[in-house]
């Protein structure tokens, strides 16, 4: 398991609150587009996945630690590592820091997700093709 | 063509932005909950008529203007009224108040809609019995 | 500890994504919106808190299962109930059920919540009247 | 008034609804982000602009056609440009393509903004040194 996958996400007013930070349902927005990226990068588009092979990705499980806020105009790196792979799920380690990865790590998190049929919603195994090297 | 269909809403975190005002794209987010709410109460839910009709709803143009800007926990009412009907689409204006539709206007504006076919993404006719009295 | 506060909940188009449920994040907007009526409930009001007394609650830690889907026009009863209070933090379970607490469980979570100083940042005592019976 | 400034925009779950296309209050979103990158290609930054001057750019009037709606993975292009200047406001055309501004025109709109004071939200004078060329 190698480097985590990086991407950097600029924070816009559409995700701030009133509080002047990134509301913290945000990050999970953030946190998705790292893991989008990431398939991407392994060869998985997912609305082809879904129109064409009529598989989803499901998130079934989320802890996080929110350390330090995201403000207005920061540029943030997020990043996505493979933590572990079962026959119909994995686990996604990942971390949100400011500039770099570098920086200051403002939340850290675990997101378990499972690929499923989406016609029927069942479990279905992950082509061990996507996360071999 | 009768009185405005009344929705009341709170401003949460999640509306807001750095600026500690509801976020403008957001607004769109409450006219939309006034229309389907209008809409349910003239008995027709959005994820039957979907799911079982194949019709929908899509917003094709929308016109507004921010006069004054809601905070968080502010209570506002969203208004709906149909103010043209063609076989295809449809016009609504919708206001957005302070407190009542007596309080301080702070959005006005119009969507048009269309009604079209979830398949086939092409115009169908409005069916009358919807707006009728 | 009493009986955890309700508050029921529609899901609208803006909630959902194109895998035609509600997307993963929008569920913590949810929990975060019966929070601020199970607070107000008991007599705090988010934007008094900030602006008069400038302190804020900011959430620290969250945990959650997504055991099944909220789909369009789906009517859910989001909980929020006290399980654990220290001197600057707060622990809350919430949970999220189709149409009432004796309906499908859909999402089961813990939110750990600090009260900091707006301005600071800096923690703040809890104020012991707020969850005091 | 020189060629529109360009953003590059991917489509993400989080963007989308359950009619799977982008839902049409987001398209706003996505304007802001070209609007913001258009700024700080001329030297704004907002963050700087709101806690350092106190002033701030607020949307005043909005309208939009929705031609043709955007999906799961498109890439799109957001364009801004100028079409008016007063003394406290301006005008910026604003269009989304899919894959470059040779491709499909999903969206046509104009936003006016106002540039205000921070503290007491009255107008003032927008900088003509921002859109000088």
């Amino acid at each position: 398991m190698s480097e985590p996958f990086q991407l950097p996400i600029r924070v816009y007013y559409e995700d701030t609150d009133a509080q002047g930070v990134v509301y913290y349902a945000n990050y999970f927005r953030f946190m998705e587009r790292a893991r989008t990226e990431w398939l991407r990068s392994l060869g998985v588009d997912m609305a082809r996945l879904q129109d064409e092979e009529r598989r989803i990705f499901v998130v079934t499980e989320v802890q996080a630690k929110f350390h330090s806020a995201a403000r207005l105009s920061d540029d943030l790196v997020v990043t996505a590592s493979l933590k572990g792979l079962s026959r119909v799920s994995f686990d996604i380690e990942q971390k949100i820091f400011r500039d770099s990865t570098d920086g200051e790590l403002l939340i850290s998190g675990m997101v378990k997700a499972a690929y499923l049929d989406a016609d029927t919603m069942r479990p279905k195994r992950v082509p061990s093709s996507i996360f071999e090297e």
